[in-house]
């Protein structure tokens, strides 16, 4: 069985879709700027669960996680637009306005417009599908294809933080969640990011470290060597597991962080971004080839995170 | 218990959401252009039914439905983004292909550029969600609110068949369910009528004529007479069912025919377009009040078509 990923190469190849394969796609919209548009659908039992999180919560995530593109490509978002699909039962409750007050607190955050979007009923999933566009000075949007050989490696904030939240909240614990159900999108490191002209390659963590350095990799042509204990790791990752192991796998292969993960040439002034940003390797000329340093062992990386299928 | 209208009719007044309630957000592009663009999500076994369709089909449908919300500004549409869930036993077969092809075969026909977009697994029902964006010269969008007393109402095509597709495959024939499972988004029709600047207000028939008039008449403040003798009702209908009234009801109330209903100052010469535009009735100065004149009898006309909640 393929992969999403290979599905999505397959389109890319075979059916002559250049556009696809970044976090956003860029559309022409006038002489200054162009478009970012993203979407993304998250769908109950899958990416949330009705009993783990508020309807708030659920409202805030399905707008942070499309945020999170835009600020992947350093953009800067503008509106918004959401299908939803609402099984009867959660139609009759107060979850669809306590849905659009998380939704739109975190729009009105970020001077979001709300502009449209679609209701449905479905049998009895909930499904939330939301798209945001943004602007991006024209020419100028970060891919994932731009990385180099010699760039460095960097990240921002800290890894595994969501993760460990669910592995705590499938314990029962609560406390831990808030990485997992209030995600914050980086939208404004993003545009600092873009303004210093050095990020040559940016994608959000969604699917995880691994996997989406993957990413990167495969669209540049290029490989990583990433150094284990420069990965900046989650203190509640620390809180919840004991094992160095599991708190490596956890910042490795963890999805859901939303922080960002980019390439930057080597005169990138990291002590700009105060402790915010972390480098954590840098770009060989290995293609498609990423390898972990640990201690004194070079291991293979693999794009373990998170996939659907 | 509310409607989904009465839901976003809250949203758009307590909210200050005032983008909405069209068939797409009208958003700045450039000097010369809007930008238009819509979402519609479509559910297994709400929206279509896999075994009646091929995944060519529900495809091209998905597509089709946003396209015809493009045709219903008076716009172009330029490209789409796309996001499907899929239940794992779906993802394992060749719907995948067969979908994207039925897609990619109406987006290539319009000149649509696939954009990007956002697979996800569902636990059991097959979901997809299409978002498609135009152009229209700027201000000139053609919104439902613009309909006045005195305008001519009229409609595309004739309608009725997709539900009495509907009814045909409910009885286990197939042979009348082209419109239902392969509907025309009436693009081209919308930018000739776009072009004779006398279109005053316009929908796509997705919920039916009784229910998508309603928003013409809620959004335009007005009220809308219609002759039930003038109502173009296709052929499918006559030979599904044989009652007129089951006719009737078919052509007023089925949804998903995707024609267009438009109000337009008297003078329009509607000899233009042939027999592919009927006038149907007229604009009156009744707030919100609309009725049918049937033979010698005035009946109160219903919004009673399709809606999810």
């Amino acid at each position: 069985m393929q992969t999403e990923f290979g599905f999505i190469r397959n389109l890319r190849n075979y059916r002559n879709f250049s556009l696809i394969g970044d976090d956003c796609a860029v559309l022409p919209k006038d002489s200054d700027n162009d478009l970012v548009i993203t979407l993304d659908m998250l769908v109950e039992n899958v990416d949330f669960r009705l009993r783990w999180a508020t309807p708030e919560q659920i409202g805030h995530k399905a707008l942070a996680v499309s945020l999170s593109d835009i600020a992947a490509m350093g953009g800067i978002p503008k509106w918004t637009l959401l299908s939803i699909a609402f099984p009867a039962e959660v139609w009759k409750t107060d979850f669809p306005d306590r849905f659009y007050d998380g939704y739109c607190k975190l729009a009105e955050r970020f001077g979001v417009e709300f502009a449209g979007g679609d209701i449905s009923q479905s049998p009895d999933t909930l499904i939330v599908d939301s798209v945001v566009g943004g602007e991006v000075e024209h020419g100028r949007a970060i891919l994932r294809s731009g990385a180099r050989p010699g760039d460095l490696v960097c990240v921002s904030g800290s890894l595994g933080g969501a993760a460990a939240g669910l592995a705590a909240l499938e314990r029962g614990a609560t406390a831990d969640s808030a990485r997992l159900l209030l995600p914050e999108p980086r939208v404004e490191l993003g545009r600092r990011l873009f303004a210093t002209g050095q990020v040559t390659a940016m994608i959000d963590i969604s699917d995880g470290l691994s996997g989406d350095l993957w990413h990167i990799c495969e669209m540049s042509g290029v490989g990583a060597s990433i150094d284990a204990a420069s990965i900046p790791i989650d203190p509640i990752v620390h809180s919840v597991f004991s094992e160095r192991s599991d708190r490596l796998d956890c910042a490795l292969n963890g999805g859901e962080d939303f922080e960002l993960l980019f390439s930057v040439s080597p005169e990138f002034a990291v002590a700009d971004f105060e402790n915010d940003v972390s480098v954590i390797g840098e770009i060989t000329a290995n293609a498609e080839i990423m390898e972990l340093k640990d201690g004194n062992r070079t291991i293979p990386l693999n794009p373990d995170s998170f996939r659907h299928f």
